[in-house]
C-alpha cells in the first residue's frame, strides 16, 4: 500500500465486450434507439462487466455515517443526535434504505466512522470512532489528515467487501446530521461557485436558515481558501468522515472494477472530489437520481452526469440510487434476453 | 349493459384510507417530504386501492395490436407485416415487453383486435379480428361506429379478465404499424393544435418522412372537421382498433377500482379520449414515463400528468410502464414497512 493509493490506476473497460453489446443491441427485435438511455446503459456496462450480457443482481449498499462540528453553528433542522438513532433504525429495518435493501435483496451493510456518541455499541454496525464527530470546520480542519486518510481506507475496505461478496454494484450513502452543508461547503471550493447557488434547505432549512447556513460557508471558505487547489486536503478541511469514506470507497471499485450507482447530492460531491483526485474514475459512476437540493444540478452538470430519476428525493441513505436498481436490472434483462431480428424472424426496416 | 357503459361512474377514491395513509407517511422515520413523489404516490394509491397499505404485486399487461389503413400513404418506417411477426414475439417471450413482463411475474395478454394478416392463428394470442386494419382514414372513417364499439368492449373485456385475476395494476400496450400516426391525427383533433406541433418521427421517420406525415394528418383532419366536437367519433373516424381498446380499458379499470399505468404517447393520447368521455376515469390514471415522441410532453401536460421516468423511450408495447412498475412497488414498500419516530425512537424535528 502506497501512501497514495487512490492515485493507482483505475480498471479499464473491455473494448470487445463493449463493442459486441452495441452490435447485440442493433439487433434486438425493435426500433433502433427505442429503448433510450436503457440501451447506451447496457452497453456501458457490458463495457464494464466485460461480458456482453452484464448482470447487476449482486448489490451492496454500504452506509457511512458522521457526524459534523459545523452542526454547532446551527445549520440543520434536525439534533445531531439523530445521527446515532438513525444507525439502530438502519439495522432494525425501519430506515427507508433498510427496506429498499431488502425489496432489492441487496446487501447492506452499516459503517459508523465516528458519531458525537462514541459509546453507541450496536450490534450489526460497524463502529470506527475515527473522531467524536468533525471538528467545526469554521474554526479550523473538519479533520485532521491522519482522520481523513482513515476514512477513505474505510471506504476502500468497505468496497474490498463488496468485491470479495461478489458485488456487481456498489451503492454507497450517507448519513450525518448537518453533511448538506459540508457538501455544499466542498463543492463550492471545488467548483469555485457562489455559496448560495450550491446551498440548500437540507433535511428542511425554512428561507432564514438557508440563509444562515450561506453564511457559515462563506466564513469556512475564507478560513481555509488557501488550500483551494487541493482537492485532498480540501476534502479534509471541508468534507465529513463519511464523506471522505464515500470517496475512498468510489475510487477503490473503479480500480477493483465494481460498478457506482452514485445517489444524491452529498454523494455527487463525493463523486466529484473523487473524480478530482483521479479522473479515470469517472466511467465507473452511474449516476441514480437529480434530488431536490438545488445544488445538486450543478454538480452533476459538473459531471457530465445524467442520472436515471428525478423523483425530488432528499432523503440521502443511498435511497435514491436504490430505487434506480430496477432500471438497471430490467435494462440488463431488456439487453440480454430480448429476441434478435432473425431469431424472432422479424422483418427490420429497410437499411 | 347499456349502449354507452362507458359513461357509467368510475369508482370513487377512499377518502378515509388515503387520509390514513396521509398521516402514516408523516410519521415515518425520515424528514417529511424527502421521498418526494413517491410519497404522494403512496397516499394517492391507498386512496385508490381502499387501503392504508396498498399494494402492486399483481400486475397486468395487455398488449393490444392493430393495423391502421393510413400506413398506405407511406407514414411508417416499417412494414406493416410487423404487426403481425410483433404478435408472434410477444407470445415467444422474445419482444421487450415479454421480458419485462418475466421479470416483474406480471401475467401478460395479447389481444389482436384486427392486422392486415386475418388468417393469423397463433396459439397464447387472442385473435378479436374486428377488421383487417383500420381503413385509411384519409378516405373516410378509420372504423364504423360497431368496429369502434367492439374494439372498446375488448378493452373492458380485458379489464374484467384482470379483475378476475386479482390485478392490484392495469398496463396497457400497444403494437400497430402506423399508430403514432392516428394518435397524432386524435390528439390534433381534441387538442385542437397544430398539426406540427403533435407529430414526430414514431418508429424512425426522418425529417423528410415527419413533414410527409403532417401531411396526411392534415388532410385527414379536413375530412373529419365536422366531428372534432365528438369525442367518440373522433377516435372512430381517426383512431385505431389497439387505440380504441386502450380507452375502454381505461374506462373500465376505472369503473372497476383497478389502477392504470399509462404508457407512452399512443397510450397518452388514448388517456386523453378516455378523460373525455369519462372525466371522472382521470385520478385511476398514473403515468409512467414521458417518452422521445415530441407531442408526448403536451398531451400529459394537457392531462396534468406528471409522468414517473423520462429516459428517451419510444417503443411502445406497454415497455415504459413496465419499467416503472418496480417504483410503484418501492414506493408501497416504503410507505408499508418504513419504521414510524415513535416505533424508532428517533427523534423528529421540533414541530
Amino acid at each position: 500500500m502506497t501512501e497514495t493509493w487512490w492515485l493507482n490506476p483505475c480498471k479499464a473497460s473491455d473494448a470487445s465486450a463493449y463493442q459486441h453489446a452495441l452490435a447485440r443491441q442493433q439487433q434486438l427485435t425493435k426500433p433502433a434507439g427505442s429503448l433510450g438511455r436503457l440501451e447506451a446503459l447496457a452497453v456501458q456496462l457490458a463495457g464494464l462487466q466485460g461480458r456482453v450480457k452484464p448482470a447487476m443482481e449482486q448489490v451492496w449498499i454500504a452506509i457511512f455515517a458522521g457526524d459534523h462540528g459545523v452542526v454547532a453553528e446551527g445549520v440543520s433542522a434536525y439534533p445531531q443526535a439523530v445521527t446515532g438513532q438513525m444507525l439502530h433504525n438502519f439495522v432494525a429495518g425501519g430506515a427507508a434504505i433498510s427496506v429498499l435493501a431488502q425489496q432489492l435483496a441487496a446487501q447492506l451493510e452499516v459503517i459508523d466512522l465516528g458519531t458525537v456518541t462514541p459509546s453507541l455499541n450496536l450490534p450489526g454496525v460497524r463502529h470506527l470512532n475515527i473522531a467524536a464527530g468533525t471538528a467545526n470546520f469554521v474554526n479550523g480542519p473538519a479533520m485532521t489528515e491522519a482522520q481523513g486518510r482513515l476514512a477513505l481506507l474505510a471506504g476502500r475496505d468497505s468496497a474490498r467487501r463488496a468485491l470479495a461478496s461478489g458485488a456487481q454494484l456498489f451503492i454507497g450513502g450517507e448519513m450525518g446530521i448537518g453533511n448538506t452543508t459540508a457538501a455544499s461547503a466542498l463543492a463550492c471550493a471545488l467548483l469555485d461557485c457562489p455559496v448560495s447557488d450550491l446551498t440548500g434547505p437540507g433535511t428542511g432549512l425554512d428561507a432564514q436558515g438557508v440563509s444562515h447556513k450561506v453564511t457559515v460557508i462563506e466564513r469556512a471558505l475564507a478560513v481555509h481558501a488557501a488550500q483551494r487547489g487541493d482537492a485532498l486536503h480540501t476534502l479534509f478541511n471541508l468534507g465529513g468522515l463519511e464523506i471522505a469514506a464515500l470517496v475512498g470507497a468510489y475510487l477503490a471499485c473503479a480500480q477493483d472494477g465494481i460498478v457506482v450507482l452514485v445517489d444524491g447530492f452529498i454523494c455527487s460531491v463525493a463523486a466529484l472530489v473523487a473524480t478530482r483526485l483521479n479522473p479515470a474514475c469517472r466511467e465507473w459512476l452511474v449516476f441514480g437520481h437529480r434530488g431536490a437540493e438545488p445544488g445538486h444540478r450543478h454538480v452533476l452538470h459538473c459531471l457530465d452526469a445524467q442520472p436515471l430519476l428525478e423523483l425530488g428525493l432528499r432523503l440521502g441513505e443511498g435511497s435514491g440510487a436504490a430505487l434506480a436498481v430496477p432500471l438497471l436490472r430490467l435494462a440488463c434483462a431488456l439487453h440480454g434476453q430480448m429476441a434478435t431480428f432473425a431469431e424472432a424472424a422479424v422483418a427490420d426496416r429497410p437499411a
